[in-house]
């Protein structure tokens, strides 16, 4: 989205952050309160804002607010004013900049047509582009979000369905995406033409799902049908699914991050099971770099499964050395110097009776700017472990991602600016390593490893190599204000 | 606006409620505070919301909300984030329906050329059909005011200057409207052709002022220059004020209901002030009306002039014998059966100690609905007045207004269905007058009365006589949803 | 109270202001409803916050809130939560400081007898000094109130009857006060020996009533029974009322005040009607300082009754040459520089087609710290005014009140440092004269004038002359710290 | 306390509830910000509300608010309203009923000799009896909480000396507590005489801090001094910190339930480390209750370190096969059916990539009402396991607690109406075991198992044993309304 700028740090400044979840239902009664469940379970995608609109056969109901799922759901009265069959539902990524109501999703527009509810999960990286051309055109934009292109797009589109409007849509646009749509008669679904973003459908009843990850599905006992195919376009009416294929096929990429950190260890995306994904990723590293140590702790909760998997593979006993406080919350947003002194102690603490005097193996998943790492490997000596041996279950992170994952820019990543060692040495470990870029294919299954000439994956963040063409990093045109979206934050 | 039905009753169900008031300020540094204190001035004409938008040479920078403009913009804190040598701004009036801040104005868009910040006060009667066609021609509509149409009209002109756009827009719409616009280089006033609703010009210093009211050039100490005439659009920017009368020359319909009872006492609109104005319809009513009593008592606050004028004329004492009570507020807004059955005694109360034993001549703007007259008849007998003698400053109001006043439908006024004889047995007088529609027009200084030829005023809520076309009137097609704004109530 | 310092200056620094108001009702379903409707008539006594507690036969029920009482009580569900057929309500004056929920009355206290609700208006002046001895002995006070001492002091009374417990507390405390309480069975109003703030007693049916001003008796329909005596005691319960007079009879001291300025102009207290008490001081002023003029206006809305005495005694037309804009609201509670400037424009306006080549006679009630006075007269001088006559209708204010009045202290108050003439240099008047004590009392009625040996009223304020001891103003420890409100602010 | 019915459920109806951390610090000028650190470290004994109370050496500075502590305290504007160099803290348990600001704690008093805060952990049993009795002699309560007995005991003691008169109190109280105060030159600790609930003393710099277990002491990086000892009152001044124990030593019975469940894993409390006294429990468990299986999974969090101890023993593997979704909140408060239907799938969800398939063994740490732990097993089973075993680390809870935990009435307690194999009947599983009593005592190091003569351990809600007289439990007057605290709801 244009809100995000690429390289802002997020809620916990030492991870990347997913940037949206998405779901959709079409054919049941519990429309809306099943949305707000598949939301829940996709909590993790976005902690900011939520929103759902569901259509009844005549009028179409929206409701988005600031906060969690939870919060915004959990109230009867609520789901009671989303009335109807249908609904479509997005979780937001809390960013700093332009959160205000008016870019909590889905969007909405009357159409000549009919209403339009939309949302989705990526970033189109020619959308500031498409914007300028359409407002010169006419067109008024409202929010500042690359979603409202899309409906822009669909509704200067000179075809006459809807469903050749919308392909025409997003044969213009660049970028990585799963979105949701909602019209009168129809939930429609699609994934961008390389598949970097994951969407699955689900079948509950007679009612069909779609959402970011299986764990929706799973929270409202729907079944898992399949993934939805990059470049397809899925639409569901009272008639069934139908699969439309505008683009020419291309080679599949879908993030590997998803697998490391962003997606849930329950979900299973893109054909694998993330837990085990991160389990084998673990075993991997003991085998890659092994140590002689006498516990393997995870970070919480991030790196449970892959300490899981090492310690499993290494033999050697897995303990909970850090306990992390689930009620950290909103909380402390403008910290003391004292509180901002103790840092990463509001989240996690050592213990000592675990871990005085022992050779620790201390297991994360990534390591970004190094500044938590390097007060956790602190605290674990401070709790009186006598080595401390760190182990990523990530290649080292080089470069910002801009299909819809919130990172750093490149001079904020520590693995850009130094090797190895030098990180060893910035965060006081006794010894790191991280997972080779081979050794993590391999634990997707790819028993030769990542294939130079075609990747399997898109790995951009640890490569730097861009499948989808970056327009907009060019477009330094920043002159024009499109709304007054700053009052409403 | 499409919020407003224009059969809607407000917060005073008896009596007509004016719809908004504009402000605007080009060329001094304390733009965004005169626009406050000038919205202040005018917050008869509204009182659910207000906006500003500034423009800092950089950017726009708007504050909206819900309330009255003292609670929105009495803090220096507010004022400070609205920086810039030029604001516009808007207060809205209270109706039930679509009240959410996305309608609140001014509205604004970015174009192709740069920003503008639009705010009006009146009435669309073609909104609705131009709207239909625009989002056939792929416009999207973000609010459900009339106001956007204009922007869109403006956005999809084929016209290069801003001003031939505005031109151009403003020749597609009929209605009632006195409108200010904020560009990156201009201040834009314009009123309609019959120039039904006030706007004003004013001085202060280097700087140039547009009001809806002189009394808001008061308050912040400007001179009164000239009233905009119908039809006009003035452009201010740095080199000045320039006029511009694309359309033909008609004849002037100013509302002459804005004398009765919209405007403030002490404004000056359309060449006259409004204190004397009614103070002359009294002195009329005195003559076309006499009857013998002891005390002339005002319904308070809007009948004192003309009950000041009316004693005068009569040589018989002006008295407060109603006290009103001005902590109303937002108040009892779901009123128990008990409060109900009270009713206007929350706001009023009559004084037994001056009205015991005397014959009372009660003076009022107007009657609506007919309901708070004939309690506040009973009020003043229950304190004891022998009899009760009711003069109305204006004619009977028959008909509803479609240009920017809120009125109730035909069926719920009282003198449509009423002749004058009638009414006072509905309200228990013992005599009633209205002002004749000549004695009227005498009192704003048409010594020969109204020329039916050619009506100096619009006097449709008296004589159902509309000088503009009611397009949208016969427009019953209300399928298409424009928006979700239900959501944010 | 010990929250409100005497020497406070509120909402309009240039006047001052009455400290709450209390109702009662006993003996009807709709108890609450009329409580709230009697606190919204009486909302002129106290604008902070309000409250009520009912009695159902067996709880307590309370409701209590910052804000305005249409705004508190206005909504159906709030008064339904009151049930009861006795009730008792408050309400409190903005002052700065500790303005908290703890502080707002009625106070409620459970004791071994049962439970008791309490509100006053007025001022206990001895009640720091109760309240060390009350604290010293074991008891813990949860607000800064002086009420609360009444409490304790009932708590504490060794006496077995209710009655005979708050006739112990009173003959403890000194002080001005009109006091209503509620237990389970009765409803008891008080009023201090002197009597000086109001209290009267009305009827409606079955039921009886307790009211800090008549007016609070006619918005629900009741009738006028009587003034509650200076130390009179009056117990209502299911019998009927009994009155008690515990104290020696002293002479009356009835505050003077309440007929220049507090009470509401249809109000009649201590056996006087306001409006006409103040007609009768304009008509006094208008013989004893003759001023050859064209109009006579009112500074709105105070001055007006004293205005309409003065023309009518002077045969000078009324007019309403200063309007007032009644949405200040809370508002501007933190102006900018330009808006502290402009000042009194945000209240008043001048209207030049009233005043423009005039001689004016301006009325107003009071001058107390000048500031708003100076700002008038330059108004009426900027709209054209050739001279402006200022009559005041009370004598000057020389000293503060300690009766439970908001009023400066001696050095703030313009008369207790300036004679006549130097304050009407300083507003810039061309001439200004006070009603003289002989004339205001005459005023009164009493046709002799002040009875300097024996004042028929307490007039303090302008004399000086204090007739209940002020105990606590010698008290200077300020040391203990009773409680915690400040965080609740 | 009086508010928190010892039968009501809590957020989670399956499991038991701590209600309430305390801390304080003396001698320091980070007080508050240290104090908001330690509750935050002690989030888990209550998530209601928070509040602080500082001392600046001239006045004590509150703030308290619903809330979590970081929503609360994270703000530094918060911080630097608390001044001085000694504070105290409190963290309240969310339970139904008056849950409302003035029962939140520090509460404060003004004395005769000065103002104390005071905060508590724990129950007062006979508090409903000792309040009866103060307020027949004249005290007047403000809140519904038992922590104000003990003020008013020490407001009306006659003893002279602050430490004297907390003395007197507490020999008056029965019940399990631990208690900080706060004078204007003293910390006061105190923890009852069998010293139910936990207090430890810890040592930063020359600062001193009491806090309800050792986490709280980590996160301020303080050094762990030693617990208080039953009955021990600390009194902590410039000097340094003096011991009292007024009571006769009687024989300790900690809370064993403090392990199992509530306090923090990394806590060491009573001198055991939480996190190793669990695995040893899951250890016992294993040589207790062996089965041969597939898996060993926690119900997270609170299962976790068991299973660990029980996976290790047995040497099946441990994996996370349930996952917890972290953002439930304050959510789905009010769930629809279809939410309510689906329950628990809120907060967990199995992970079928794990279990299906496998025979697995639940570790959770308690039963209470059943209901969870029913649908725990359905989930596991529905992921595709074919057997599963559950094993709990704690006896059977068949008994209410009355001192400081909240429990549901005996009714309510699966297994004090049912046997294990009914138990294992209604929550579906294979097989069910829990901890014996004598295991329990062997995992905290009591190697002969419990003393039945003169139990170790209070363990009142296996045992039914109740260690401190419940004399409140038979008083059942309730008729006396003591506050008005529900309109604050």
């Amino acid at each position: 989205m244009f809100t995000t700028h690429p390289f802002q740090a997020g809620s916990d400044p030492d991870k990347f952050h997913e940037e949206c979840g998405v779901f959709g239902v079409f054919g049941t009664e519990d429309a809306a309160a099943f949305t707000a469940l598949g939301l829940h379970a996709l909590q993790h995608r976005g902690q900011e804002a939520a929103g759902i609109v569901s259509y009844d056969g005549k009028r179409f109901h929206p409701h988005r607010a600031m906060g969690l799922v939870g919060d915004i759901f959990g109230d009867r009265d609520v789901i009671d004013r989303l009335p109807g069959d249908s609904a479509i539902g997005h979780n937001r990524y809390s960013t700093t900049g332009e959160t205000v109501l008016r870019n909590v999703q889905p969007l909405y527009a009357g159409y000549g047509f009919g209403g339009l509810a939309l949302a989705h999960n990526g970033n189109l990286t020619n959308a500031r582009q498409l914007r300028r051309e359409l407002v010169q055109a006419g067109s008024l934009f409202q929010s500042t979000m690359d979603t409202e292109v899309i409906q822009h797009l669909i509704a200067t589109s000179r075809e006459a369905r809807l469903l050749d409007r919308v392909i025409e849509a997003l044969r213009a646009v660049d970028g990585a995406y799963s979105l949701v749509a909602l019209s009168r008669r129809k939930l429609i679904g699609a994934r961008d033409p390389l598949g970097v973003r994951p969407l699955v459908l689900g079948q509950i009843g007679d009612a069909w799902v779609l959402a970011s990850e299986s764990c929706a599905l799973d929270i409202i006992g729907a079944d898992f049908v399949r993934d939805i195919e990059p470049g397809e376009i899925i639409v569901i009416d009272d008639e069934g699914v139908h699969s439309h294929k505008p683009a020419l096929p291309t080679r599949k990429r879908f993030c590997i991050f998803e697998y490391i950190y962003f997606a849930r260890p329950d979900s299973n995306v893109d054909g694998r099971n993330v837990y085990e994904a991160r389990k084998a990723i673990g075993a991997e590293m003991a085998r890659e770099a092994p140590v002689d140590a006498d516990l393997v702790i995870p970070v919480p909760d991030s790196g449970v499964p892959a300490a899981i998997g090492y310690a499993a593979e290494a033999g050697i006993p897995f303990e909970l050395g850090l306990i992390r406080n689930h009620y950290v919350g909103r909380t402390f947003i403008e910290p003391t110097d004292e509180i901002r002194h103790l840092g990463v102690r509001l989240k996690h603490n050592a213990n000592r009776g675990q871990l005085d005097g022992k050779r620790v193996i201390l297991v994360d998943d990534s390591i970004v700017r190094g500044t938590t790492s390097k007060k956790i490997v602190e605290m674990v000596r401070n709790a009186g472990a006598t080595e401390v041996h760190v182990r990523i279950s990530s290649p080292p992170t080089k470069s910002p991602c801009f299909y819809g994952i919130d990172t750093p820019e490149a001079s904020e990543l520590l693995a850009a600016n130094h090797d190895v060692d030098g990180i060893r040495r910035l965060i006081g470990a006794d010894s790191l390593a991280y997972v080779s870029m081979d050794g993590l294919y391999r634990a997707m299954g790819e028993t030769a490893g990542r294939n130079n000439d075609a990747p399997q994956y898109c790995d951009a963040c640890f490569s730097g190599e861009y499948p989808i063409a970056l327009t907009d990093m060019n477009d330094t045109d920043n002159t024009s204000q499109m709304s007054l979206l700053a009052e409403l934050a």
